[in-house]
């Protein structure tokens, strides 16, 4: 049997779709990102600019971060050496469980080793304890998500896209006595909107269901102490599982849910994903811990983030390109075609040195292929002009269609402050 | 509806089966190894002896390891700042998946977060890219590969555990001309045993199957370079996929498959798991890379942790304890009752300061519940002596039957030379 010609084949029908991923070989350099060195195909180092990191707040360039990684590499080693139950529970471990359990004002929290299995283990171990449980989940809901769902084998209900109207009628049309599990994100990370969290919540209460909420795109960014789109509305006492990852605002690896100690008792006794695997290394849970523990104190990282974002929005949709609005630091800018998308990205890094990469289907529907632009406080005005100037550019060069100046984002949306820097510790 | 009484009564039941896993809260420290502080439930710190640990060679606190986590650390910030796909390959992973392909002869490697999700991930996407697949599991295969059979959603026979009588009288029930994929391990971790590795490799010829291995309790371990059970037995080249471990023998974390580019490709493109995760952080990538290319030209620490586990196993049997013999470095010590288990194991850290977790169902069959020791390079011969005097007064306190001798395995088996220490480098 040719097996090699089935998985070649399976490979080339990506490549006739224009949706066969390159990844790019990068090097970030500590203290200058969002500047990193990338490596072309014939293995050529040159600097480039990165516009689409997730380590959306470049906490993990942070110096602070960086010290206690490497310092606690230095006192307990690099690996945990073992799951959490055979050897591997370390001390750091159990401190950042702690503050995150503290971030989000719950009883407790439990560490995984990324986001996607936080919510494929949470999701599918909760909806199995629960007898005859029914699952409602957004309709956009992110990969993980829907395959811990898929994994609990339990009855689902899809709602549409926030869509709390839909919701309601699903959750009406159910048995009340049956154990129901709300699923949502806060921040949709490829349109950048936010959930309406407390209307749901008013649902889960009014219908007797348990919420569970991805804020994987909002934790360090939003809310006081960096809780979350739930902390900036007041509503995390309301939701039951909140889910967050270490790996983006807080600029680590590793994914958390937080919530009541009988939860994360269950979860902790009853997941493979979780039992079966080696804990998080001690000085990835230092790092992760200190960069959290900033993050409650310090504001300036998340107004600068969102002066960034505004201003990249404004200036982008000043020149005509078509950046879609969106009430979070996330910048989609809609190309609407796979191989034009693919051919923008390329063009940026070989004439521009700068990387965004080409969001296609599955990630995002197809006909809306775009590039997703993150700044993050540690892009300068000046890389966002010169951002602008690569755009216009690239457009020109590859025809794509330029929009008018949508009046919602413009410059003229601005207030003076936005042009003007928080100073650190604000 | 009262969800928490649901949750508490689920974790309920562990505690009546005494079931109940309560992590031990440890701080190992670097260059003393396996000596670590132990904290109890009163947060009281004091220095105990681990003998469960899975960092099987000591090499998470390896100087040179650690040296190259806080460099590059230092030089490219704590996390990788996104997917792969999006802005998280770094270099250090590029370089650390070459070093992987380069360890099993393979043309490609591919990184995971951790050995269950390769498993998961890899097991899942090969065999739903196969048309009609048929998978032959090992019966007593790992949780994460029983994961990822099951999530395929592809027809699946189990083979009793070990035995190629059953596999080849499964294999020849199928149809010819379905894909198959028999799965199974090269070292079963909680037995200590060793698959008929070349046996399952010809009938995998005979009947047109791929061969997917999962080595996680024996790379770095077995093999001239550490490339496991297959490299050892010159088997490599007959198996398709050869799946391993970052967080066991090579002290980091992560996991990893090695195969043909066609494969590699094929599970980077189509495996949600991979896609939607982040990279793994450069400085861990770096340290495991270390560890990998230490262990491909060092053998002095697979020959000392084949010494000291001869060593223990000799000397435990000859006190009488139920030690089960193995070809391995992993020691059971079988006491087939799970409240007693557990009562030995909090004798041994209470009363000895010494660390072994007791393992209970579902990770072996009920009435086989054990004391899984994992002998060290690390672990002198002293602290072997004082296990024995520890085991021996707590199977007295606790009454645990004990045996004859088993001729197998005592002292007067070992020769002289494994009273002599391997000299560096040898």
């Amino acid at each position: 049997m040719d097996y090699r010609g089935i998985f070649e084949d399976a490979v080339d029908s990506l490549r006739q779709e224009k949706r066969y991923r390159v990844f790019a070989d990068l090097e970030r350099i500590a203290g200058r990102f969002p500047r990193a060195v990338y490596r072309d195909a014939s293995d050529n180092a040159r600097e480039i600019t990165i516009w689409c990191s997730n380590d959306y707040l470049g906490m993990g360039q942070n110096e602070t971060v960086i010290a206690a990684m490497q310092e606690t590499a230095g006192k307990l080693g690099v690996g945990a050496g073992g799951t959490r139950n055979i050897s591997g529970t370390n001390r750091p471990l159990v401190e950042l469980e702690r503050s995150l359990a503290d971030l989000h004002r719950k009883e407790a929290a439990l560490v995984f080793t990324s986001g996607f299995v936080s919510n494929e283990a949470a999701i599918s171990t909760i909806a199995r304890l629960l007898p005859d449980c029914v699952i409602f989940s957004d309709q956009l809901n992110h990969a993980s998500m829907i395959q811990g769902v898929r994994q609990s084998g339990m009855q689902k209900h899809i709602f549409r896209h926030n869509d709390v109207a839909h919701l309601r009628e699903l959750l009406a049309a159910t048995d009340r006595k049956r154990p129901k599990l709300i699923v949502f994100e806060s921040v949709y990370s490829m349109d950048g909107d936010i959930a309406p969290v407390a209307q749901i919540c008013d649902l889960a209460e009014e219908f007797g269901a348990l919420t569970y909420i991805d804020e994987v795109h909002a934790v360090g960014m939003y809310g006081p102490r960096g809780g979350g789109i739930a902390e900036r509305d007041g509503l995390m006492e309301r939701i039951d599982i909140i889910e967050g990852t270490l790996a983006k605002g807080f600029g680590a690896m590793g994914g958390y849910i937080a919530a009541n100690k009988a939860i994360i008792d269950a979860v902790r006794s009853y997941a493979p994903e979780f039992i079966f695997t080696t804990a998080l290394p001690p000085a990835l849970c230092a790092a992760a811990r200190t960069s959290i523990e900033h993050l409650k104190v310090s504001g300036v990282e998340r107004e600068m983030q969102q002066r960034q974002a505004r201003l990249t929005k404004a200036i982008l949709a000043d020149a005509g390109l078509p950046v879609m609005e969106t009430p979070t630091h996330i910048v989609p800018l809609i190309v609407g075609d796979a191989r034009l998308c693919k051919a923008a990205s390329d063009m940026l890094m070989d004439k521009h040195n700068i990387y965004i990469q080409p969001i296609n289907y599955p990630t995002v529907p197809r006909g809306t292929e775009r590039l997703r632009i993150t700044p993050t406080p540690l892009h300068t005005d000046e890389m966002i002009f010169e951002l602008r100037h690569a755009l216009v550019s690239v457009w020109a060069s590859l025809e794509i269609p330029r929009v008018q100046a949508d009046p919602a984002i413009t410059a003229s949306k601005l207030t003076s402050g936005d042009l003007t820097l928080p100073t650190v510790g604000g």
